[in-house]
């Protein structure tokens, strides 16, 4: 793909074209995983590329509810390990809460790859700096992280193969799962099991969109940064009763717009 | 991906996947294909995935374009030939002209490895059947089908880099190329050179489709047959004068209305 100048209208996009690329390169990607990006692409296309105040909304809610979890667990597959591994792991370090890698198609070899990436991440993020505003050890905070999934413990119920498998001490045992880029599937048996589910999902019209207690419908790398934000600066956000249809509804007119335009 | 039951609702899209998944693995793609698959797949999403009555008419008035054309070449990449390397050589075979290998991303690996499936699927497809309501020695029509990149003779002007290179029999020389899945800058540069430019895209906002001479928005596997049979039945076609903008927004109208529901 080449460099991508920091100048270039697209660049965010063509970073994650690039992040994507690489990490298929590295093994750490199921056949189909860079179709998926590519859908997503087009979906944020109609969003303009922007981060839509019914996201941003969306975003905040999610920290309310990660942060006021009895038991958070951050979910990850490979797409969102090439996309958004160090800001995730900032944001378990802030929650103090695992990291569980789950995969669709599961093989040995991607779940080392990823286990392994998500170490490395880890040990790099802990001697970055502390995010601002945000006061203790960072090392030790990060440090403490717990990256889970490589020895499962239990299954999803109502989901065969091996994408049912989990950790009793992440996925089974959580009451809030965020899970960036999840399965419609998946989603729903989380569902059926009374988890609350945040996702984070460029098609407001998907099955795992409609399903989630909070859908927020942005690009991954744009909003985990604020997520971290809002995980940090907790006291300044109100809840509100969230109505996730009416949030879906209100990206759709975004791009709807945008399609009008 | 596993193999797809034909009683599958969505079976074309998931075996469209499959091809590009597989085409992949053999090195016929860059590494962002997929990427662009996807995209594909999502405003294909947006169509209700079947060809809406502009994209029809787009594809008749194709076949007339290309029949009526002093020197048509079909111009090929690598998705293009995963998809619908077979029904682009029965139009070949039909037109009586050449196809062009034209990629963006050039290496002589895939150039060679798009040269010989094309070779491959040439020869089981001269040993088919004839397409029905077509008269003639079928066999020798699809072995007289030239394929043409593997030695490009001149280059497309206004256009950096190797993806400028092509062939005088065949881009060139021709009045009409029939081009699935262009990229903005061929595009528009090939217009600029005075030709008739007929594209297949499923995004009616892109650059791409905005600049061809006629912009088919529907998916590559599911028009090809429909452009095979308006080339055999060109007699019972009626050209009509073409607003290709009229038409992308009927196209936009769909997705639109996929959209509000």
């Amino acid at each position: 793909m080449g460099d991508v100048p920091l100048s270039h209208p697209r660049y965010n996009s063509l970073m994650g074209r690039k992040l994507l690329t690489d990490a298929a390169s590295d093994g750490l990607l199921a056949d189909s995983a860079l179709i998926a990006h590519g859908r997503g692409e087009a979906y944020d296309y109609l969003l303009g590329e922007k981060t839509c105040n019914s996201a941003r909304q969306a975003i905040s809610q999610a920290a309310i509810m990660m942060q006021n979890a009895e038991s958070c667990v951050i979910s990850v597959n490979g797409n969102t390990v090439a996309l958004a591994a160090d800001e995730l792991i900032r944001c378990a370090a802030i929650l103090q809460c695992p990291i569980e890698v789950n995969i669709y198609y599961r093989t040995d070899e991607r779940m080392d790859a990823l286990n392994s990436r998500l170490e490395k991440v880890k040990g790099e993020v802990s001697h970055c700096e502390a995010p601002s505003n945000w006061a203790g050890d960072w090392q030790k905070a990060v440090e403490s992280v717990v990256i889970l999934g490589a020895k499962p413990s239990g299954k999803i119920p109502n989901l065969e193969g091996p994408r049912a498998n989990c950790c009793t001490d992440g996925i089974l045992g959580a009451d809030v799962i965020f899970v960036p880029l999840e399965d419609g599937d998946r989603c729903e048996a989380l569902i059926a099991m009374g988890k609350k589910v945040i996702v984070v999902d460029l098609n407001p019209l998907s099955r795992t969109a409609r399903m989630a207690t909070i859908t927020i419908v942005d690009e991954l790398r744009r909003m985990a940064p604020l997520l971290l934000l809002d995980l940090i600066n907790i006291d300044d956000l109100s809840p509100v009763k969230w109505n996730n249809e009416k949030n879906l509804d209100n990206s759709l007119a975004v791009m709807l717009s945008k399609l009008e335009n």
